[in-house]
């Protein structure tokens, strides 16, 4: 398995990216990682150089602010693009990075290329969840497609439970589509019609509305929403944590000596939570629908946050995802087609 | 001033909602409080008969699972439809509700009836705010329009800096669009469009995006979007900040004793924070842009809720903040048509 790393993207690029790759490098001795950026900046940082990295020269770096199609059909010199091209020729399996969302977005859509028979790909996120049935609960669109068709909610829905399948081994996934109440006939104008088309679908293990009070309880290893909404809910999830957690400090701070000595018992289990709900800290979001994998880590990523991104990236590879997509999809085809002879 | 309460809407009406009237009435001895329901099963609850409240016979509840649009147009003899009426017909100058909240709305606009100039009534929620310039954020809509045209965000924007003003008192209120992200040409169709309508009405002190992250935290005492993704933001709020609030008890309650007794020490800040998050206890949300002012308290009112919802029924109505709406509508009407009349 060989791994294609954007070495420039992120906040604390190149350094956080390439002393995570080195922590994943021990991790993984089978694995090839493969660093594109330029070269006299990214092997003076190679301070433990492995057997199982190389560094592939790519002169240049897309902006965070630069406009992510322009970027992206321009600077062919580019860690990013030039990643990207790797996976499309073959040459590696999958693309990470923490640069600019947007570019990294359009490198998967128009250089690694949608799979035939997906209208959006989805981009997945991972939230902790609460729940006792699973560990992590996906949100997808994450915010890459933020206007939406039914068709599209239904692919994500797919997308995210064979996610849930293949890489955490969960079965007969349940699906829940984000909606303002729980009843049948809630909703906007999407939610609504997507409901009867998700109730009809019977590849789909659907639960119905859930509303977004429940995301971080649902017992639904999955929720779809269109990227607008998710985006939402995820930001506000991270933001009410974080407030939470700020007053809760500060309460204890400027509250009476009782309250200090409190304060310190429970930093633990506190410190503990809040990692918990700290979405951008479990690896990155999933870019599906592609031919291959791309991972998109967090832009704040530490050199901890891309090892364990890649730690997902092999996990996704390894477990086979992208191909039973593939599959599942053909196998769809052929039905239709097979459908529509008996029909005809 | 008198206010029109439906007695038997709420999951503990008819108790609930008498008691908290007559915590009301006797905050407020100048306000007359009228009890629309059954006699003969609202007055044995008024163990304490106050000049100030007065039962106005009503036979029927609406129901929480009715159809909203079909009960409010046949139940013509309901608690609802009837305080609604009185309302409609100037016997009392205000509606307060904690029934179905389809109905609530629908009686708001069917039987109240939308403002001259209004195309959508807004649902204004008021939820506690972690920053320092303003007390509470109001978010609109909040779930009364899910489907949202450009020129309903621009009315709700207008609708809520005239609540700020005139309720709690706030001068200059900056009003913020909630997108999935800060820039400029960030959005969905909607908002990107609304953006630039909010950002040339000189009418209002537009401050640009705000991403749902700093929905608690914002300086922005005012964020409009659609009734979709405000209902999903302030339920993710809610949600969050309950589930937090569980894991922490859990993880104090399951870890060692020092653990025990820090929870201990903390337990009354946290629980202090808790109330502030929980935007159900402010009050209720209210329906802007109708003839009259309407109050729609949350379905799980106690009766503490249920007399807060009156303090800010008795707010609302003593601020002049209804006259004020129609009186700008007026204005805008007026100088549209000296405009027209200049251009033509």
């Amino acid at each position: 398995m060989k791994i294609a790393i954007d070495a420039m993207g992120g906040d604390f690029a190149p350094q956080a990216v390439v002393e995570g790759t080195m922590k994943a490098a021990d991790r993984y001795p089978h694995v090839e990682f493969i660093l594109f950026g330029p070269e006299e900046q990214i092997k003076p940082l190679l301070t433990q150089p492995k057997e199982n990295i190389r560094v592939h020269h790519a002169p240049r770096a897309i902006k965070v602010d630069d406009s992510p199609v322009m970027a992206v059909r321009r600077q062919k010199d580019s860690s990013l693009v030039m990643a990207a091209q790797a996976v499309k020729d073959g040459e590696a399996d999958a693309l990470l990075s923490a640069g600019n969302t947007g570019a990294v977005l359009t490198a998967g859509l128009l250089i690694i290329g949608r799979m035939k028979g997906i209208d959006r790909p989805g981009l997945m996120a991972t939230l902790p969840s609460f729940a006792d049935n699973h560990a992590y609960t996906i949100l997808a669109d994450a915010g890459a497609n933020v206007d939406c068709k039914v068709r599209n909610l239904v692919e994500f829905a797919h997308l995210a439970s064979l996610y849930q399948e293949k890489v955490f081994g969960l079965k007969n996934v349940q699906v829940g589509l984000l909606n303002n109440g729980t009843e049948e006939g809630k909703g906007n104008a999407l939610t609504k019609e997507a409901y009867q088309v998700l109730k009809a679908d019977k590849q789909i293990n659907f639960a119905g509305n859930i509303e977004a009070r429940e995301t971080l309880t649902t017992p639904c290893p999955v929720l779809v929403g269109d990227g607008f909404i998710c985006n939402a809910v995820l930001k506000t999830v991270e933001g009410t944590a974080m407030t939470l957690m700020a007053a809760i400090k500060e309460a204890i701070q400027s509250g009476p000596l009782s309250a200090k000595v409190g304060g310190l018992l429970i930093k633990k289990p506190l410190k503990k939570l809040l990692k918990q709900v700290n979405y951008d800290q479990v690896g990155g979001a999933v870019l599906l629908g592609i031919k291959s994998a791309l991972v998109k880590a967090h832009g704040s990523s530490s050199a901890v946050a891309i090892a364990s991104a890649l730690d997902q990236t092999v996990n996704i590879v390894s477990s086979g995802l992208i191909p039973a997509i593939s599959q599942q999809l053909e196998k769809e085809v052929a039905e239709t087609l097979e459908q529509e002879t008996k029909e005809g």
